[in-house]
């Protein structure tokens, strides 16, 4: 697409000052933009905007004589929006690729792209404007809202429910058994994995992480979540609106996240464990079985902690090796012993 | 499938109580159940078996006045045997879907389904009733028992075997080369990778899981194992028979698991480690290169260690850092130091 | 391919001991090695040469009559550069397959496989002797160079670059968006994540591993590399020439690694860290964001330190509860606490 730098301003309700008719095609850093370009600059990179070569760049405020800026409140979220509008790819393959294989009693909206192999399975529907890439596999019964964009060989199983404007990247897998055994004597029968999965509006949802099916409940992420790659969610977990889930962290079973958590990457969470609204976990955290969480305070370690009783743990710790030769020194001192 | 509350009884070898001509089409837990539904109660919930609408409910005794109910020793057991007979699909698709595409010289059972798009190589066999889901790739010379299910978009590396009774889910890749490199100068040689992988009977390996294939030898995973989604198996594993490896673990080059451990999520295994039959480890563990563990203890922490021990050091070292001031009180008081 | 026991030796510049007639045809360990087998020993199995099968041996020195083997300075090196050589596939299935989609401006080299149900988007370019395996997923204008192997089921976004000689392993996917978002009042908005990927020579990645595109900047996999399975590179993250990452470690934004860095297993390194060329961090470690870490030392823990400092701390906190109980008893004895 191509925008002027009024149309950007306009759209980012911001103050245009300098060249309104020049044309923005892409994005870029301060540093590697063109002349094509649209930018942004925290204040502390004010300095960068005079020389920088960008067509457009977004600021706080100042005057910057000879660039074209636009003066919004927050230059990194106006820059982040209108350059999802700028960038905004039309649908323009739209259509069923030929080799695809699409039950005859799928249900496909308008305007939907369907890629090269992809498969999707009888009873699925697809809502309009939706993008499923080559070589997904959309099993039956599945549920697709409206603008929601599936990369390339994503798997949602039978009766997965996704919203719309959802993005999956390839790899992904929604809907697997979760992991339930009942011991049985000497081996493990497995029990029943057959509840729903459903993936709420504007979720965004990581390369190869695993979302799998509830085992007689639903697994459930709520709208705005977002997780990022090698993710792994386990059967009956509930993960709230607008919680951020870094990479390659694990939620076991009917754990629930409230919401607008920050989860860190590699944190591990434990089974029935519930996370308050607004829980805060650094990477690498551990959350044990059956714990209730609160929200609104950094936490850190295995089992988590405020992360300054954390760091004064570990700073404690450093110092341990010294104490013991001291102490030994105290006791040979005051007891006189050897 | 449909079954009466006489067949169901009749199967898990129980004692009918109440209607034995109720038709029941699925499984649910006691609170979403309704009156097709199979479902089963512990003890502590027997009250609520009054109150639910379930078809028929496993219990372990009891009277249930206008229920039917299916006595049993246990029903949790009984409910997850139940439920995958009264499930069991028939692989009613069996076929092989026109758009897979299938070596000549493939062996494919009979009542076998092969997916779309699904890839089988040359000297591959497909035992009976295997279901091998679209887009699945099945490398050269591979062997796959009866009655094993592949879901989509699962890859043997060539020659891997899988016994009966498998199930693989999606994204899981078995057979990719170990990672073992020679250094040599100042650059990587890779050492080869051309062992074998053997899966045996019963074993379910959950999705985006990865095995490696042996260097020089061979990785097996024994009978009735259970592995998770997102695990790693490095080249030359063994593992036990019916061990269970949750989410996210990882175990590295020539290490072996015993028979019944319970490995947790998120554990790391070191190289060369032997983990005895029965050896239990808590999420985020960590086993040191070269380890013996033993069975039979609860173990936690990285190194791992028995987890009373754990509890007990982390508990000390909370209490860490007001010790150190004591500690400085003290040396000031005994040796007047300022 | 087949080589006699006198080409091996020449190819290796290592010096003949035997009958250099012998024709090799495989590789296998000491203990599995046939007759048609190559096989190597370190000096300190040089007992079990007299004693195995092998066709032909790579040793360091010393006589085996009757044996034929071949002096090296470094048998192991001897034999992976030799094994390779021995077991090069010629790419002997080149040419696409037929149910490949290759877009019509797409260049494909000479001698190039394209694997079944492979699709290669607009624009991509594949070098010669290449090997793009069933059902991968190559994007709009990426490029791939020559002698390189993409393993069934990789996924190349758009933009790609991939150099000479590199191996991805299945489920891979390379240039997925960076998990960028930022805050708007009560949600998130999607940062721009539309830098590139590059993949030097001679990268070997490993299944189901995610490298994330750059968001405004380029990922950066230098010469040399070898990324192990389930490994996740974050968006702007470059590492450098011949280090080596196992199995589920995790590398957040713009960090950096540098050259002939050994990363261990399920090590999570924070944002914006940066670590020196010859960094070694052992399993489960961890680094913080923003730190910049010394190369040369073994480092371990959360946050990782010299490996000696961790052991002592742990020596000292194994320790630490019997002290508390010492310092109680002190106590009461000095101070004449009760």
């Amino acid at each position: 697409m191509k925008r002027t730098a009024r149309e950007i301003a306009d759209y980012a309700a911001g103050e245009l000052r300098g060249d309104g008719t020049i044309t923005l095609t892409s994005v870029a850093s301060l540093k590697n933009a063109g002349a094509g370009d649209l930018s942004y600059a925290e204040e502390k990179f004010h300095d960068q905007v005079k020389t920088c070569a960008a067509g457009c760049v977004f600021v706080r405020s100042g005057e910057f004589p000879g660039k074209t800026v636009v003066v919004v409140k927050n230059p990194k979220v106006a820059f982040a929006r209108a350059a999802a509008w700028l960038l905004a790819a039309d649908v323009d393959q739209a259509g069923i690729h030929p080799s695809a294989v699409v039950a005859p009693d799928a249900s496909i909206g308008n305007n939907v792209k369907i890629g090269a192999g992809a498969v999707i399975e009888a009873g699925a529907q697809v809502g309009d404007s939706t993008v499923v890439e080559a070589g997904c596999y959309i099993g039956q019964n599945t549920r697709i809202g409206s603008r929601s964009v599936l990369y390339p060989r994503v798997v949602l199983y039978a009766g997965v429910e996704v919203g719309n404007g959802v993005i999956i990247h390839s790899g992904a897998v929604i809907g697997a058994d979760g992991f339930g055994f009942v011991r049985d004597g000497d081996h493990y029968v497995k029990f029943p994995q057959i509840g729903g999965v459903i993936i709420e509006d504007d979720v965004e949802i990581g390369a190869n992480t695993c979302i799998d099916r509830g085992s007689l409940e639903t697994t459930i992420i709520r709208r705005g979540a977002k997780i990022d790659n090698l993710v792994q969610v386990a059967h009956n977990v509930e993960i709230g609106e607008h919680t951020v889930i870094a990479s390659q962290t694990g939620i076991s079973g009917s754990s629930t996240i409230g919401a607008n958590a920050v989860i860190g990457g590699q944190v591990g969470i434990g089974e029935h464990a519930r996370l308050d609204n607004n829980t805060i976990i650094g990477g690498q955290g551990g959350v044990l079985n059956d714990k209730r969480v609160r929200g609104g305070v950094v936490l850190w370690g295995t089992p988590v902690r405020p992360v300054k009783e954390v760091l004064e743990q570990q700073a404690a710790l450093a110092r341990l090796p010294r104490l013991l030769r001291e102490i030994a020194e105290l006791k040979r001192k005051i007891l006189g012993e050897k």
